[in-house]
């Protein structure tokens, strides 16, 4: 992207920010990646205090790593994508945060991840990591769908799984269940019995439930039937998602996130044959945003 | 049950503790009602320090309401039996809290409504409320099934169809779940658009979901089909619970909580029909149990 007279001495910042870590890039005038760095949580649906926490100390290492000093703050252009703002009282409450940076613009994980994805304003993206999601925009027209935060929705995602299979190994134990390698599996992992994983998972979050996601996998590839079906449920609603964003007819189409490469692995072949990669990562994005929304 | 020189002047209280309320009952040395009072939530497992105010709470309102003073604390021999401590680490908490009483015994909540309900220390129960599980005790045998926390368990329960019936509400909204008149009936309880339910559970918790249980039933009753579904998968849990009870060979069972009634007439009737009432309120078996408990 060009640069104009006005960007000239300004440093451009993108954060993408998750329910489990957040990630900050920054950038020259001439678009030249200068540091990364790497903070917390930062969906503020969770936790607003953590999540502003989280950003700032990813921004300030992405600084220190680029070895400038941190009184460029107030020459910063920052872009945050965060999960959790597609919540319109989040949105509020992050969007009125005073941020010590020249300007500060907010908008979804998901939307700088589609921007990422394609190098550009239009396309599809969808999002299987900690949460599950999707947005799509073509010609203007935006599309999000799922995003609506643990447990009530973010079918499909990683804490998901983590959570449908906790559910599962309390079913087995009380031989309300079918038995499955999950138990032994995520017991195994958490270093404990069956019982004490609800002592473990007190007060648990989205991200701790996610963190169980890799035992499911560990359990489909063995074969158990449990972990075959949550992940065939799981796949099939992510298929059912990337249908709707298809039908906006978008020029390219990506998934990214933790689990990302697995589920498209279990989706409709027809479906996940259509996904291509993301060009860059969504950290990325959020810098495309604010260079695009600091020149409008 | 006979009393015994060393109760005389001493005076038994009950505390019956859930995730949504706990209520205390206090007796004299005769087992005379002297009086009851009521407090908030209590279970330990989702905040100790909010369960341990309510109790005291409840202590405090049944000891007023009887017309005595709080002085008489000390003498006070008090059974607790809440919902939670079924969690090892839990109960350890609750059993080390420097309670103001002469002597505090402490079970779970299932324990103390299955003495209620049959007015013995033998016989089954089943909770359907808040959360759900079962409890079994014949000749000294215990079992104990489900009540595993929201909402990794309780399946089957009031924070259970909530939940469920948010999840369905967000699939219909974002067309990747068929219809329901959920989404109307749920909106309407409370005050807001669909997108805004997420919004007005941030931060909720089983008590939360479990107030949004009266809208399945309704919608239920207006032939809703993802209604029926969700009540009649929570309903073959419930069954399935029971039937692992009833292996126990129990004199009795009775099934108690907010929603027991309404789920006892979805349920298998061949199941539904062996339940009997209750003979006495939960908080009532806490009393019974101080009592055994006292005079071993």
């Amino acid at each position: 992207m060009a640069y104009r007279p006005d960007q000239v001495g300004r440093y451009f910042v993108g954060v993408d920010g998750g329910g489990t870590r957040c990630r900050a890039v920054i950038v020259d005038e001439h678009n030249r990646i200068l540091g990364v760095g790497n903070g917390g949580p930062a969906n503020p649906y969770q936790d607003v205090n953590r999540a502003v926490s989280s950003i700032l100390g990813a921004i300030g290492a992405a600084v220190d790593h680029a070895g400038l000093d941190r009184a460029i703050y107030p020459q910063l252009i920052v872009g945050l994508g965060l999960a959790g703002v597609n919540v319109p009282s989040v949105y509020k409450t992050v969007a009125l945060w005073d941020f010590p940076f020249f300007k500060t613009y907010l908008t979804t994980d998901l939307h700088i991840a589609c921007i990422a994805a394609h190098e550009s304003m239009d396309g599809a993206v969808m999002i299987a990591g900690t949460g599950s999601c999707g947005f799509c925009s073509v010609k203007g027209k935006t599309l999000a769908i799922g995003g609506h935060g643990f447990p009530s929705g973010d079918k499909g995602s990683g804490a998901w799984l983590g959570l449908s299979a906790v559910q599962a190994i309390l079913l087995a134990e009380d031989n309300l269940g079918p038995k499955t390698l999950l138990s032994d599996i995520i017991c195994e992992h958490l270093q404990c019995n069956v019982l004490q994983v609800i002592e473990r998972l007190e007060g648990a979050k989205q991200s701790d439930f996610a963190r169980l996601a890799p035992c499911v996998f560990l359990a489909s590839e063995k074969g158990d039937q449990v972990a075959c079906q949550l992940l065939a449920d799981g796949a099939s609603y992510l298929s059912a998602m990337a249908q709707k964003l298809l039908a906006c007819k978008p020029q390219r189409i990506s998934m990214i996130g933790g689990i990302a490469e697995k589920m498209l692995g279990i989706m409709e072949p027809s479906i996940a044959g259509r996904f291509e990669p993301a060009l860059q990562p969504p950290e990325y994005g959020a810098v495309m945003y604010a260079r695009h929304q600091f020149c409008a």
